[in-house]
């Protein structure tokens, strides 16, 4: 099955204690793709200026991904320059330059209109809506939001979360967003906006799914060598989806599966700068860290 | 098989955003005494002062701790005063008043010297190596500690490391000791000190294991309420100890399920004030979220 993913392609220049990259590949779709290419069929919709090479171009395609909704016009692409301290769960951002991802209006390409899995990453979330407004009764549709659009459009978000069937965001953005503490409470409240499923995101510790009354935690990978945490959110959210559009199956049980797998996949891509790790994995190593989360996690029952 | 504990008994004034409980019965040796009651049998060594209730004695009493170690001396009895706010994971200290514990030598009753299992809660590391120092050969050495005595004793701390089996701490602590901010290497650096076997406490996100080449991931358990968070990593101590001493099985496969046993207990100590959930469990309630625990972490192998 096929994934629609709408989000953002960029330029990232990014600053950790264990080294730099300047205006590598990044962007919440491209991240989202590369990790979901290794599962199924991606459609991607985003934008990007004049500036943008070839090579990247060439990349996607090479990981299968259809860029007929890559829309190129004339302007610069989105730069965002950040850094990370010790403490990798927090980015700093030094600047952001929308560039021509600040007048970008989705246009789905008739072919990309059937796709039965959608995924509608950071932006705009009337934006966001504007794309199911497009699309042909997708299957399942997920969202991911930010503490930016929490704040500046609690409404439209609310409007959105009523035709979403998962809702991916960190751990604060839930406490901020349901205006509450607990974070088990906080996922009620925003189960109750629609969400038949919410995922927390917690960084180096893993992830929380609430599913009717049903609670799923899993890991992050212990590494030894985290270099650069940036679009491993994205990368969690290509595992996710790429495993659910592969296997066709929605259910709760199917849904932790795939939650290990966006793990896995969140896993390989701090291993090293921008795509560096991810772009050349195989389903055979994807596969053994999906194992060596299955011995992270095991215990034997009483 | 029986574990000797040393630590503190005490009074205990909190207060946190759901309630306040005012000199109730705390410290470390209380919560780990009472949550390793429920799995074997505890010779407790720690000190009180005149103003020590009979009543409270009665409730070690009633709980099958063995007291023959609690030295009862003229003064008062250790008090720690202490706030949470919403970040339940941080205790901000008001007042500690050491009083009879500040000259606490602990003298290890004749038959508490065969004790298998032995645990140093979160003491001068020279009393912790005293202790040693007085057991014969016990099967099973495990202790914690505070930054306070990592910034104090590290030398100290270090040489009690090397007779020690396992080494249980929090997260920070495991990065300021080790003085490294990656987790996997800071586990790595504390095992060589001598441990067989490092857990680090991380709260609200579990624990994790580290024992030779393998990693353990446990999570925490997701409650809606959460009122004091006194004492829940005495209590994790307390069923994880009582679990291996009660199975006499030391082995990694056997740890992990002891890691659950005492989150278990952790978990139901935070869901009241002091001691007054954690009093009155039965052991149906315990394998009941033992496997709560199993279906939170569960998911399906590829």
């Amino acid at each position: 099955m096929s994934i629609l993913v709408v989000g953002s392609v960029a330029f990232d220049s990014v600053e950790t204690p264990f080294g730099k990259a300047d205006n590598a590949l990044g962007g919440s779709a491209t991240y989202f793709s590369t990790a979901a290419s290794y599962f199924s069929e991606i459609n991607l919709v985003a934008v990007v200026g004049e500036d943008f090479p070839e090579e990247h171009i060439d990349f996607l395609k090479d990981k299968g991904i259809d860029i007929k909704g890559l829309q190129r016009v004339s302007g610069k692409t989105f730069r965002w320059q950040g850094r990370y301290d010790y403490d990798l769960n927090e980015a700093h951002t030094i600047s952001t330059h929308l560039n021509v991802f600040e007048r970008f209006k989705p246009e789905i390409p008739e072919n990309y209109k059937e796709s039965p899995y959608v995924f509608l990453a950071n932006i705009d979330p009337d934006i966001q809506w504007n794309v199911l407004e497009q699309v042909k009764k997708p299957k399942f549709v997920a969202c991911d939001t930010m503490n930016f659009w929490i704040e500046g459009k609690p409404d439209a978000l609310k409007r959105l979360l009523s035709r979403v069937d998962l809702f991916v965001l960190n751990e604060g953005e839930a406490r901020e967003f349901a205006k509450e503490p607990n974070l088990v409470k906080a996922a009620k409240r925003l189960l109750s906006y629609g969400p038949k499923t919410i995922i927390i995101k917690r960084g180096e510790y893993g992830a929380l799914m609430f599913n009717g009354n049903s609670i799923f935690s899993a890991p992050a990978y212990p590494l030894e060598s985290i270099f650069d945490p940036t679009g491993a959110g994205d990368s969690f959210a290509g595992g996710l989806m790429g495993y659910l559009a592969n296997t066709d199956d929605t259910g709760e049980s199917n849904i932790r599966q795939a939650i290990i797998f966006g793990s896995v996949m969140a896993s390989f891509n701090v291993e090293d700068f921008s795509l560096n790790r991810m772009k050349s994995l195989s389903l055979k190593e994807i596969h053994e860290r999906y194992k060596k989360f299955k011995q992270l996690t095991h215990f034997e029952d009483i």
